[in-house]
């Protein structure tokens, strides 16, 4: 009975602290000093090599460190019958979404060319606003607490995801419903869980169905976008230009056409960090509740991907 | 009986037309091309030449063409028992209040150091959130607002104004617990009236009363600072930065310091402008109700000043 931690590309130490500091009875290994395969019972995972869980022969569950699952899904050696976890953080929904309303704000209200100006010294108080209707690409936790908070602002949305749903404050399409969707908004942010449905999802044929004009941010996974597509959306003037947080490849390469594209706002995956404050008694709870047989908390449904 | 329109910096045409097209019935005039000065009963105002309104022997009511009467009470030779009444604008309220969240989140979320690192194609993960506490200088019609809007984004935020308030959602302080109020914040937003009483609030021992580091920004009117005692406390540390979209002389000279100072962003009194659509029914009301004797709507307190 135990806990492994395998992130090769984070800092493990306070993810260690916090499990025990709710529970020091729980046997802790950290990757890659994993010697005793056999006492594990659960794996704490960010970004782990493929292939690695096949060596825990005593293993119930799999959770990942942050709120997305798409680098343990990728791991076809994991079998079917181990659940997945998720973190759900209400810190992490609060840093997104004020993230992205920032984004949405700094276009509505032409930030940048307000910057611009400052530069030339120059007094232009023609056209302040930029009317906005929002698109949310996906309306699950995170989706859903952006759109309440930009209604709150007064600002049109709308949302899309893949499944029917009613009772909602906002219009939504889902499915074959994409291009009406697209025909109501001028800025979309994609907030999808990554699976094989949604890969590339923004493409080239995607962005000849966005109205002319359109803005995009991009917050959820950089395998999302086919980043040629959109340099080519943005040269043509399909797209006015995109904020974007996340990319195929992490860090961003130094000779990326992003970095100096002139329509393009580049941050280092900076939108949301996962708090490990947060999500450490989740884990706690998650790694008693397999133990106890008891039901999990933010498991995934591996069918859907999220 | 009709309305006059005095508004030497402004177009005028759009508040004409609105009118008629409310009531055609009205006989309008508009400044310079008035002659008929006894047949006006309500003046439109906006920054109108002072004494002007001596030449009216049958005026009633004097409306702002703004959310501010500062212009108006600037005058002393306008009668002391004259109504004024300013504008209340849904639409101006979304404004003001997007653009300061605007503001607040591109200091939170460090817009600025990200961009810079863009140009120099740097990936640095680093403390991407500032934790702030929004202060809110006037709690009023827009100050109001801006409270709410920003709780719902689950930002920290306490108010401060001139009179005791009860049952507010929010910590509330006013008058001489001014000191009390600036330790709990690192974010300032002026939304004050200005009245005799606050011009030139912000100075030298406001900004001494601050936490170190304080980040200022004004949108109410550019007489509440003290614009040198402002770029002192820059460059001495006691703030961190300003974002000013009003100024005491605007346009803001081509030679004026702020333009240039890495301290402070400039924007252009763009925050929140009138929108004579949502103005002119609350103007054409108070016409006939001063002339049928009925209460005004948004009628200000001259004693107070707002």
């Amino acid at each position: 009975m135990g806990i492994a931690i395998i992130s090769p590309s984070r800092s493990t130490e306070i993810w260690e602290k916090e499990i025990i500091g709710i529970d020091n009875q729980i046997d802790i290994q950290v990757y890659p000093d994993i010697e005793r395969f056999e006492d594990v019972t659960v794996v704490l995972l960010w970004n782990h090599p493929k292939g690695y869980l096949t060596k825990f022969p005593n293993l119930k569950l799999v959770c990942s460190m942050g709120a997305g699952v798409d680098h343990i899904l990728a791991d076809e050696t994991i079998p079917e019958n181990l659940p997945i976890t998720r973190i759900v953080d209400p810190k992490l929904t609060f840093s997104m979404s004020n993230f992205v309303i920032m984004g949405v704000l700094n276009y509505h209200r032409q930030w940048t060319r307000y910057q611009m100006q400052q530069l030339e010294r120059k007094w232009d108080m023609s056209k302040p606003e930029i009317p906005v209707h929002v698109g949310v690409l996906g309306v699950g936790e995170l989706g859903g607490d952006l759109i309440n908070k930009l209604q709150a602002l007064g600002l049109e949305v709308s949302g899309y995801g893949n499944s029917p749903k009613n009772g909602l404050s906002y219009s939504y399409y889902y499915g074959d419903q994409l291009q009406d969707f697209l025909n109501q908004c001028n800025l979309i942010v994609c907030l999808l869980p990554l699976t094989s449905h949604t890969t590339k999802f923004l493409n080239k044929a995607f962005f000849q169905k966005c109205k002319a004009g359109t803005y995009l941010i991009n917050v959820a996974r950089g395998k999302h976008l086919e980043e040629k597509d959109l340099v080519e959306a943005l040269d043509k003037g399909l797209l006015s230009g995109a904020l974007l947080d996340v990319f195929s490849e992490e860090p961003l390469p130094e000779d990326h056409p992003f970095w100096s594209h002139e329509k393009i706002q580049v941050t280092p995956h900076i939108a949301s960090v996962t708090n490990p404050k947060a999500a450490v008694p989740q884990i706690v709870k998650n790694y008693h509740n397999i133990l106890n047989q008891q039901p999990l908390i933010n498991q995934i449904d591996r069918k859907r991907g999220y």
